[in-house]
């Protein structure tokens, strides 16, 4: 607001508003009532809120007769990499659905390209009509099991902390680390109380007094919720509690349990991770927002939790509310429960219509060295090389087993079990020193980063039926995962993707039957949300036929890798024990 | 904190605690829920919430068996001024209230020393149990048509700001500058903006545009509300709504419009002004939610207003709410609705039980130069001097009249009637040169600064009946104010406030009926609240007889020379006419 005068004079009617909505039923997130109301716009600001017949004239009038006004939505936790686009074409896809403001945790490309990938990810997002914030990721590496592509310091953080558009931490995923008290946590902490910026937080199983000390130790919210309880006791504590909605937890059960309480003030709703095909199929936000209202959440409730209470939990005090003086974020819906964006203004200027965008967010070079980041040359048949303890018969193998086989659950009840793997034994034929796959699959994490050039392999069950699978969304350190029933599918699929600098292959019978090309740090396309969407269909369609464990929500095998999540995982040092923090090794 | 690991370990139980709270009802502000908790200290911190028996071991242990737990009070909109006594005493008198928190504007001191009196007061507050922060005052001198003791320009308010213990920009009252878009009140509100401060406001009588366009200067609260109309437009645009309670306003009127609507998120409580008597009789913070819980809000809503919401306005994330990492600010209760404060803790040590400090705030100097503010020699008869145009007969004067005479309504309702006041024609009655005053009363403002030496003289009517009173509390420049009906009187009041530096004189036939003694800028007393208390009842007990307008929140004579009020005052300048922004000679 830099000639706050003139935003004076436009409220008095001295100055000609910008934009006027007229007769629209505002929802106002402050007292929670709904209102025939007009709004006047001077530039990017409210100025006016109140009777229409008070609303000064203005260059631009919008009869919004028989629509609810909302504030802009904003989601306080998410990863834009997620979307497996960049953050500019991240912003055309969700813009659409009322997203004006997000906080994204950059610490996917962050494990690829350390600060140098956050730093893409902030230009890109420079001068977007969306407000794009970034958290400075806390834990990268996400442990020592892993090797990622850089890591960042304590050192590193503070710097982001001082960038345009760096603002909090992000989230403290490394509970471990803060029950310990490890000094670099503490550390991270520390600058974090210091520069009085917001602490994003993941507590997933804390609870008690391990849940209080994390607490303690700084962190301000959580998105971790599989139940209820959980989610009752971190309200108690004050965390904002996020709910990610339905692709990971029952909205109903959640809603039941918090109309027993008298009015949360740290409820959120968020979305973390939306996949490309989702979002075309779904939406983003706001599919969170009227999955909670189908479930029986207030619609007035459900506004505040993507508005009001995520711009006080951010402390961007201007944002959260059409209000005069606060940007003008506006979200025209068709009808608040059935929830349909039809209009959204960014800072003053429509931008989004009927879902799609009324302005063109140009064409951008993303950091082009952000491209070449697959340090693997492709891959020979003895790169896939097994030696078992005996050339026939069987052997003995540890093996990671999923539990929950697929039922593709699209409320997404099931993830919860999903994720959650054991180390197990099992047994497996062996002829002429060749291994018998099928019920067990193999796995190969190749370091990709060339930090280590290390390699390792392990067994899994319940993952894949036949084929093979390579990928670079590898959740966290993202190098080359490749799982498979058949050696030669594996090696096709991994240079697949090799070739391509990053991506998503699904191989069966030496054919192709899905390829998502993700060059930018092997995480992101260089299209837009029309063309990754039927990418990722394609994919989640050649999971169906290879009889890949996938959810609505993520593909498991993206998570294989992910060396923080109970119980068993491989990384690229090897088949792991998350409980017992220790590698174990293929054949025992 | 220090030393975060501390803070986690004893959370975990591997430190001892330093301090546990077994059995209490917690209020929890954050769901609105109260159940039976433990809540376990370590140092200055809460770092455990939750079940009893899961409280790691203390080195004290309180049994709270009965008891309400709820958040320590934060006070977000005060002058410690009006309680007359300095803010250490200040302190000690409120603690016992259960206020461990106060933002308070100096404005009044500020008024007489500028920048050296808020120095001054934020040096007294410096390691006080009680956290007491200030606001840097924005509108001093309140205007142009009167002499105060100082000025602060935009640039001494943007030096206070980096001062430790000066949080955000207090009360701005100058509305009309805001909406003139006046240089210097511009330039204030940017320097709040760019540091990114909170901005109290102050908005009487404000609606529609003029109401808009106020806010989008920049002020994000008000405590002016007369109406539940007012209340209800200023907590629709965003405003935090801080009530003052019921000296001012009908607490059950406001309740019932309040219930009107779901859930206001900005709605406070606060106290203003409260004189040393009133605290005696009814409380402070504690008392303002007791009469409104006494007229039907919610409890948890009640102590939302006092805590959690002020601490959010406030920007100050650890306090507000009993829960881990927080500041150890809490009340024990005997009840919700009797709300009656039995043990006070604040920053994690009992402080105050059953209306008495527990800890010893130690004998503070304060700025001994503050007490050197009264720059008037005794006053002669010659100074009281009035030449009427005529001699004998009857002739015409302007006079302030005051509306509603004092009734001593304790709720407060009268006084936005009283404060109001009338420019109007009257005739008084000379008889050789002297004036036959009764039904009127003469007035005189001495300009006592040391600045112009100027005086001002004129009439009221509805003020006082009979004898005289002197006063350097007459807001906002805190000159010398003299009103009564006997010229005599009036010089002996006018001296015996001189010769104490300052203070309150209630004369009555040359005698003596009250003396309030306040050297320290003519606005506090050297003593604590027993002696000052007394000394204003004993006041109070004078303007009965004397027939002084008087209110339990203010005595009316204080607000007489406050240029900003409606309709008509006198200032050191003049008879002013607040509407017209004009001054008005005594014979016209």
């Amino acid at each position: 607001m830099s000639a706050r005068l003139d935003y004076i004079s436009a409220a008095l009617g001295k100055k000609r508003l910008t934009l006027a909505i007229r007769n629209a039923q505002l929802l106002n997130v402050f007292t929670g009532e709904i209102r025939q109301s007009a709004i006047g716009i001077y530039k990017d600001r409210v100025v006016y809120i109140g009777a229409p017949s008070g609303c000064p004239p203005a260059a631009q009038t919008i009869d919004a007769k028989g629509m609810v006004a909302i504030p802009g939505l904003i989601d306080s936790h998410l990863h834009v990499e997620s979307s497996m686009m960049t953050p500019a074409k991240f912003a055309a896809a969700t813009l659409p659905h009322g997203l004006t403001t997000a906080f994204a945790d950059p610490h996917e490309i962050a494990n690829v390209l350390g600060k140098r990938g956050v730093k893409a990810m902030v230009d890109d997002s420079r001068g977007l009509p969306q407000k794009l914030f970034y958290y400075a990721p806390t834990c990268v590496p996400e442990s020592e099991a892993v090797t990622a592509g850089a890591e960042l310091t304590p050192h590193d953080i503070e710097e982001m902390l001082g960038w345009r558009g760096v603002w909090g931490l992000g989230e403290v995923m490394d509970y471990p680390a803060v029950l310990k008290g490890e000094d670099k946590m503490m550390k991270i902490l520390k600058i974090g109380a210091e520069h009085g910026v917001v602490i994003d937080g993941h507590a997933p199983l804390l609870t008690g007094l391990e849940l209080n000390a994390y607490v303690v130790g700084g962190a301000e919210a959580d998105h971790e919720n599989f139940t209820v309880e959980a989610m009752l006791e971190k309200l108690s504590l004050g965390l904002y509690v996020k709910l990610r909605g339905p692709y990971i937890l029952d909205p109903k059960k959640f809603v039941k349990a918090l109309q027993g309480i008298p009015h949360p003030y740290n409820l959120i709703l968020c979305t973390d991770d939306v996949l490309p095909d989702n979002l075309t199929r779904w939406g983003h936000l706001d599919y969170v927002c009227r999955a909670f209202i189908q479930a029986g959440m207030e619609p007035v409730e459900a506004v505040r939790s993507v508005t009001l209470r995520p711009a006080l939990h951010m402390r961007k005090f201007e944002l959260g509310a059409i209000a005069p003086g606060r940007m003008a974020d506006i979200v025209l819906l068709d009808d608040l429960r059935r929830f349909n964006v039809q209009l959204v203004i960014a800072n003053g200027v429509p931008v989004a219509k009927n879902g799609r965008m009324l302005v063109s967010i140009g064409e951008r070079e993303f950091d082009a060295s952000t491209r070449e980041t697959m340090k693997l040359a492709p891959l020979a048949d003895e790169d896939f090389a097994v030696r078992p303890p005996r050339s026939n018969g069987t052997v003995e193998i540890n093996t990671i087993d999923f539990g929950g086989y697929s039922k593709h659950e699209d409320n997404g009840v099931a993830f919860a079990n999903m994720i959650l793997t054991k180390m197990n034994r099992g047994r497996i034929r062996v002829r002429d020193g060749k291994l018998s796959l099928g019920e067990v699959a193999l796995v190969f994490v190749f370091e990709r980063h060339g930090k280590t050039g290390g390699k390792s392999f392990g067994f899994a069950r319940n993952l894949i039926q036949r084929g093979a699978m390579a990928t670079t969304v590898a959740h966290d350190s993202h190098n080359l995962l490749v799982v498979g029933t058949d050696v030669d599918d594996m090696r096709t699929a991994a240079n697949l993707v090799i070739r391509s600098k990053g991506g998503i292959a699904a191989v069966l019978d030496q054919k192709t039957l899905a390829m998502v090309k993700l060059p930018i740090a092997g995480l992101m396309s260089e299209h837009g949300l029309t063309r990754v969407s039927k990418e990722v269909q394609q994919l989640r369609g050649a999971f169906r036929t290879m009889g890949v464990l996938d959810h609505p929500y993520m593909p498991l095998p993206n998570l294989l890798a992910l060396s923080v999540i109970p119980h068993a995982r491989i990384t690229d040092k090897g088949m792991y024990d998350v409980d017992g923090q220790k590698f174990v090794p293929p054949f025992p």
